[in-house]
C-alpha cells in the first residue's frame, strides 16, 4: 500500500512538502501543491491513510523555556526561532523561567503533559541531572549538559578574545570585566575565561566582578548593580568588557554622569549586539556579535532533526561571532 | 456522583486549584494539596471522574498572533501575557504575522487544528469578516473587529490628547504627527485623530505624516522612513508626536546629525514606552506610557474568563495611559 514516501517521491518533493498538504499548514506554492495532489491520485494514497498520519504522536509543537521572553536577546532569538519552525510546520510554546527553578520544573511537566515534540532549553538553573531526566529531544542552548543532549552557543572564546584584545590594541593598560555568574558551569562564562587568559597573555592587570543570576539575565534597570558593585573601582581601569550589552550601557551611562569621557578615558566594549544595540544609535555600542538569526536556524533545526529522526547523530553548534566597532572604544 | 466542584466546596477552593492539584499543574501549597486531596477522599470523587476531567476537550493553549514577536513593545506585551496565563495553567502559542495576510490565515488554520482554546488577535491585517469566521474565544488587541469579539487597547484618544497638549503648553507654535498607517480601522489611529482635534482646538497649524505597515510593525531601522518621508519638512515644524517611540527616538537621532537642538528647537514626544525607552538613557525620550502590565492582564484574564465561561459579557478594556516626562519636550 502507498504511504507517503510513496507520494513525495511521485511528485517530486519532500516528505515533509507532503505533509504540508495533507495538513494544509504553512506555505505551499500553487504548483507544489498540485503535483502532491496529482501524486496522490495517481497512487491511490487513500483518506484513510491520511487519518492514520494524523494519528501519528506528533504535536508539531515545541516548547522553549527562557529567563524572560522580554529580554532584547531573547526576544530577538525566541522570533528567529518561531519564523524557522513555522517553514517546518511547527509551532512554539514560550515559557519564562524568571531563573528559577521551581518555575523551570513546572515548566518541564506542563510541556511533557502537553505532548510537546521537544524543548529548547535556555534557562539553566537545575542541575544536569534533572534535564538527563526528561527524555524528550532537547537542545540545549549556551549549556553542555551531557553526551547526548546537543548544544548551541555562540563562540564565546573567541568573542571574549576578540573584545579583550581590542581594547588591549587600543591601548588600554588596566582591564576590567564585568562577567555573567559563574556559579554554574555556562558556556558563555567561557568569556570570562577568554578575558583572563588574554590579559595574562599580554601582562596587562585585571579584575573581574562576577554578575548576579536574578538582575543578570532578565533587569533592565541594572543602574544600581553598577553603582554598587562596580562604580567605586571604575576610575582605577581604562577599559571594560561587559558581558552583555545592557551592562555595557548602564556602564556607559554612569561614565557619563561621572563626567568620565567615553572613549579616551574609558573604553567599553559589549557582548550581543541584540536589538536595543543595533537601534541605539547615541552612542553605537562597540560590541561582539552573537547573532540570533543563526543561533535560532541551529536550535531549531538541529531539535526537529532530533524529533523528525532523520539524524542521529546531531552535532553541537558554535556560531561565529563578529567584532563591531561603535563609539564607545 | 461527586464532580470536581463538590470537592472545591468540600475544600473550601476554586475549582481551579482543584484542577490544578489533579492535574498537577502550577504553585499549589502543601497545605491547600493536603486539604484537597482530604477533600477528594471524604467525598469519594473517584479516579474515572479525573480521567473524564482530562478528557475534556480543552487544551489549556492560548494562541497569540502578533506582528512580531521581536519587537519591543510586543516581546514585553508576550511576556506579560504568559506569565499571567502560566498562573491560570494555560500555555501560551507565539505567532509572527510579519504583517502579512496570508502568514495570519496561515496562522489562525494552526491553532485551529492544534485545539488552542482561544486566540488573541494582535496581528491586524485581514478583514474583519475573517475574524468573524473563527468560531474561538479571540480577543482583540487594538481593533474593534464585532460585537462578539472584545477588545483591548490603551486610551489612544487620552493619549493623543496628552502629548499633542504637552507640545502645546511647552510653546509650540507647528506641530507634525507621524502616524501609524491609517488605511486600517485600528484603535492607535485615534491619537492621530487626538491630535488633529487638538490643533484644532487650540489654533495651531499641523501635518500628519503617515506610516507605513511593514515599516511600522516590525522595522528597527526606521532611519530611511525617516529620510524619505520626514527630514525634509522638518524644519518647518517646532514640536513633532510620533506615534510610537522607535520613531520619536529616529526623529531624534536624525535632529542630532542635522545639528537641531532638541529640545530648544524641536520637541519630540513618543507613545508607547516600551523597554528600549525605559532603558534609554541618553536622552529619555518624553512619551505615552500604555502599560504591557495592565495590557497583558487585561488581554489574558478576558480571554480566560470567555474560554472558561464565567462570565458571557466580557467587557472591552481600556487602559489608561500615563504622561512620562523625559529630556527631549
Amino acid at each position: 500500500m502507498a504511504n507517503i514516501k510513496d507520494v513525495a517521491k511521485k511528485a517530486g518533493v519532500s516528505v515533509t512538502t507532503v505533509s504540508r498538504v495533507i495538513n494544509n499548514r504553512g506555505y505551499i506554492g500553487k504548483e507544489t501543491r498540485r503535483k502532491v495532489e496529482e501524486a496522490m491520485a495517481a497512487i491511490d494514497y487513500s483518506p484513510n491513510q491520511i487519518a492514520r498520519a494524523l494519528q501519528r504522536s506528533q504535536s508539531y509543537i515545541i516548547g522553549i523555556i527562557v529567563p524572560d521572553s522580554g529580554h532584547p536577546f531573547f526576544a530577538e532569538l525566541i522570533k528567529n526561532i518561531e519564523m524557522y519552525a513555522y517553514k517546518s510546520n511547527y509551532k512554539l510554546l514560550v515559557c519564562n523561567s524568571l531563573d528559577e527553578a521551581e518555575k523551570e520544573t513546572n515548566y518541564i511537566s506542563m510541556l511533557k503533559e502537553n505532548r510537546v515534540d521537544g524543548i529548547i532549553m535556555c534557562s539553566q538553573t537545575l542541575n544536569v541531572e534533572e534535564y538527563k531526566k526528561v527524555n524528550l529531544p532537547i537542545v540545549s542552548f549556551d549549556r553542555i549538559i551531557s553526551n547526548d543532549i546537543p548544544y548551541v552557543t555562540s563562540d564565546n572564546f573567541h568573542g571574549g578574545e576578540l573584545a579583550t584584545e581590542h581594547l588591549i590594541n587600543k591601548g588600554c593598560k588596566k582591564l576590567l570585566h564585568v562577567s555573567g555568574p559563574l556559579n554554574l558551569d555556562v558556556l558563555p562564562n567561557r568569556r570570562a575565561d577568554a578575558f583572563k587568559l588574554t590579559c595574562m597573555k599580554y601582562n596587562i592587570p585585571f579584575h573581574i566582578v562576577e554578575g548576579e543570576f536574578s538582575r543578570q539575565a532578565f533587569s533592565y534597570y541594572p543602574e544600581d548593580f553598577i553603582e554598587e558593585k562596580v562604580a567605586e573601582q571604575l576610575s582605577e581601569y581604562d577599559g571594560v568588557f561587559c558581558s552583555n550589552d545592557i551592562l555595557a550601557y548602564a556602564i556607559y551611562i554612569h561614565a557619563l554622569k561621572q563626567n568620565i569621557k567615553v572613549p579616551e578615558q574609558l573604553k567599553i566594549i559589549g557582548y550581543d549586539h541584540n536589538q536595543f544595540t543595533k537601534f541605539l544609535q547615541n552612542p553605537k555600542l562597540t560590541t561582539i556579535n552573537q547573532p540570533a538569526d543563526k543561533l535560532g536556524k541551529a536550535i531549531c533545526s538541529n531539535l526537529i532533526k532530533m524529533i523528525e529522526n532523520e539524524d542521529n547523530d546531531v552535532n553541537n553548534t558554535i556560531v561565529d561571532v563578529e567584532f563591531i566597532q561603535g563609539e564607545t572604544t
